[in-house]
């Protein structure tokens, strides 16, 4: 039995707020039950130096959490001068993982910079903040393309990410803080909706876990990515109708 | 005529959200127009070190911005490893508003930790936060009596800032970004209920100002932190019927 | 009583020792009795960058306290490796006390540092910094006129900087240390010798003051600052005569 | 064809110089092929704070690389002040890794720290520098019996890593920098000799990888640390008979 | 013949200011020609942890410059975020300058903290910080003994410093900024009156230097110093008869 | 006696591997007995801007220490975010002794940059560190050679360093770590093969010591360093016959 009543694949009530933000090219208010991620996507006219004269375009991402996200307060990290070897970790993923679904030859030199601050957490900030990310990557490039800036949104596939654990023993879905805290194993993946790979991270936390293991965990994942990818498109669309 | 069609004297429409972050002790999304800020208050059993032993208690505040809270992205302050300038005045001010009001006798040795999370920015965001603080504040103390931790609630008066300034000439109340990017002078003044000032911070953005020009400042003021109590008073009156 | 025996209205010793430094190319040792503040201007042939292409200057400062300038040593910036909040919004209060009577459009694109350092303190250092500083300022555009680097001194009006305050309920012009730390109330006035205001920061140390003793407070102000335009002209006078 | 000229499955070169440095408690040179990892465990007889009075121990991992120890000289951590957030996303896994397969009640409140700091590498140095650190954490877990600290060496398990990727469309063992630049997948697989799954990390470097190259990768990786397992267990032993 | 026309075996004008700051328990500042530093000497009830239960002190000392001393401005040490390898260099002089003539076991478990802060720099900044630094140090001690808090001035020999230099060709001693930014080789030597050497520092600017130019730097240094004991007893008497 | 058992003008057995590190222009691996140090030369094809359009080259260090070099860790650096005085003393004493030995008119505008990094510590790490640094610069320049880059090694002399001190009140040569930490006095000597003095840095870490004392440690260090001049021009023309 899981804390929240939830059957072992069932995902969090998940809600897609596109075009929270008033002033970047493409934002999302992404919650997945009582975590809640803002996204934007800004534009900037300029690469990074290792890109300069390519002719090719970069996303990169950076993460963030408010101090009271959690439920006990956090060390602001712009206080104390530096980010947690988490925070680096999770935001070097969301680019890795959005890069991998994007046609960085198909937008120009220019670079797009994607935020994602945690305003409330209760577990599985990072799949959160990625599966919201797409969709603000997603609007700058729609607005790109209304401005004439490119012809066509250079996606290549669609991106989403969920955490699966083995939590008492069984392989759950979606893992909120109070089954988070206590799982024998976590893992996260990035898959996309045309059925490829994009990243896995698996972690035992208590003891080594079996391949059977893992398998049963790719398999709840393969099944939570593809009610997150119908809940996309159908946010991103009527986004669209507006 | 303003930018936004308010008469001189108008205040954006002010909107709170008390109890916006589900584990904080008390919280408030304030929204002055199209500044939107996160205000909460967590209550830390400890105080700090210059006060142990004191038997008095303390209250602080740290403030930020979201990257992309503004027209165009700022850097992250916690990726460039330290707070600004404007940041450490802002966040000392408002720590320096809520200790006039707070009698930090009355509530043992503890702290209280304010966070103003800046999510959307349109000018205001330092009177937007001291004016939400004080509602976060309140539920806090609120909810230490529930617990019996208090007796009484410790605030000796009621708080709020709003800003002024002169923009084309004239003397405009609660500037949104348009105005304060253009102003002559710009002023925040934090006031008191009971007629009291707690601080006055006045600028002259382009020459000096007079006299005379300071006093229509602050009549604008005292008119707008007077609506500002009300809608505090309405919002905790509500919060508390919940 | 006033724990120095002065009159509610009477200022400390003021001295300038101008031409302090003889590389800087303005300079001034200000003393406000026990507090001394070595002021510096340096010119520098660059603008920052924000303003290149603008045909304008600009005018900044820095602030320092000596270790032991204070009656207990207090830690090093350089050691701890980064300033205090106080330490930035002084510098960041000189710099635009500066630039209210600069006309930045008339010393073509040079940037003019000024430096505050105080090396000894006793109350009070950031008006006796910001009233010196104009002095080194002024001594430094003398010098680019001098060396016919432009034609006239572009200094629209004169500027000095005096505190106020609350004292044993009194208020009183120009507050030691002594009177500092136990001041019911604490303002700084930037005024101008041609009577604007150029900044205003008044604030509650114990609890809300009125509106009326503002109102008093504003008026010593004006009657010290009147003091020290005096003393700044008879200074800057004798420094021309040399 | 790889680089190399080695088969798929093939492992480079695998060296353990055990106890090669004279004053850590454990200490271990690894090498694969041209990646050199110094791997060295000091025992610590305090625990963070987060473990006092818990009766348990901890171990945990710093990693760095020595500025040329790569194909072109990298800037030294130390000198930037910080470290990058590959770094901390490095040391945070072989800390993991070594958990995993630690008792951590078996051995008191004391602290293992383990650093593994790269002095020349060809890829694969994260990998290197977890099946090293395994026999230097043995080591100090000897030597601590050896003193009679403890009773038995607190290990559960054996732990070791290797990389496999996608090179050229074909899945390949242990890659080297050559390959790894290249790859269009990249895996790292933390295994145990009981059969067990301590991490996985796979990320696409150019698109999304199947499922199906996804278990092809677990493949070599089990067939990879089978060897690296005995050739572990071969060093220790001899190790044990000097 | 020298930029200044001294004779090559001249100081330049030495003074001391004994007791220039109010708030020191020890103070002086000291002028070599245009070179001037305010040493003051904090007395500290507190030993740093390494001497806790020791029943030893310590004195340490910290260097500084103000941005201006110098010809042109140079960055300000607080505002970048860390102290230069220079002012390390330094500091970590002085403080091992002096620990050689105190008897650390004679004043109890405290330390003295030297600040020397450089208000204007013309070459030989350190061998005047220690210079003045020893009279700063003295008068603290001379304090403590008039508050009975220890018996004796716990100094057991007197210590000062000079530098020499190679200038077009020759020995010269007390470089000033003209010399020093043009010499062959630069050395500076720590001195006691009772004949002994506390350190020495030579320095090839351009090219190697032979043992007997050294040694000539070596004859001058002994010179030099002798006129300093001097001086510093003249000055130590001077402030011990106020 | 010595610990060791060493003549008191007996260095330790001293070792270089010449051409240590694969990557790098210029390598070598250095030991004095049981301190080895990995130093290494890399060519930059860019000047520090301060040399820009100069026509000269620089030749610069860094120096650093792992962790677990020394008998109990010490804190790594890069975790701490910055380097000790002792780093920072070290790396530029070594820049210098390497500069005066080499004609920086003759290699254009390069930089060649030295990293010396102390992977097992017992006294002398920076002498030790000089004298490796010297092989790895003649390397990268002969490399430099072959490739035609230069036309001549622009070394104008052959430069070495070694510690001296007084041990037991007896002047010793080469001290390790049981002699340097209880030495009276501690010197390092940078000499050159044609006689030259380069940098004398001479420590009285108890007491003062005298001019007959320093004299006996620079008769010794003469001593040592003609040795190591030997040492370092057999192990050059080794690596040169390969």
């Amino acid at each position: 039995m899981r804390p929240s009543g939830r059957a072992a694949n069932a995902l969090r009530n998940v809600e897609f707020n596109v075009g929270f933000n008033r002033h970047a090219e493409g934002s999302c208010l992404v919650k997945f039950g009582d975590t809640h991620v803002i996204c934007t996507a800004s534009l900037d006219e300029k690469v990074p130096p290792f890109l300069k004269g390519s002719g090719k375009g970069w996303v990169t991402a950076e993460y963030g959490m408010l101090p009271r996200a959690t439920h006990t307060r956090g060390e602001r990290e712009a206080a104390k001068g530096k980010q947690s070897g988490r925070t680096q970790e999770i935001q070097r993923l969301i680019g890795r993982a959005l890069r991998a679904v994007t046609d960085l030859t198909a937008f120009g030199e220019r670079q797009i910079k994607i935020d994602c601050d945690v305003i409330q957490a209760d577990g599985g900030t990072r799949t959160a903040a990625i599966t919201g990310s797409y969709i603000a990557l997603h609007e700058c490039f729609r607005l790109m393309k209304e401005m004439n800036a490119i012809r066509a949104i250079p996606l290549i596939d669609q991106v989403a990410a969920i955490s699966c654990g083995l939590y008492n023993s069984q392989a759950v879905l979606d893992l909120d803080y109070a089954e988070d805290s206590n799982a024998e194993a976590d893992a996260n993946f990035v898959l996309t909706a045309q059925g490829g790979m994009v990243e896995v991270q698996a972690t035992a936390e208590k003891r080594a876990f079996t391949d059977a293991q893992f398998a049963e965990l790719l398999n709840l994942a393969r099944h939570g990515t593809g009610e997150l990818f119908g809940l996309q498109r159908a946010a991103l669309a009527a986004a669209a109708a507006r």
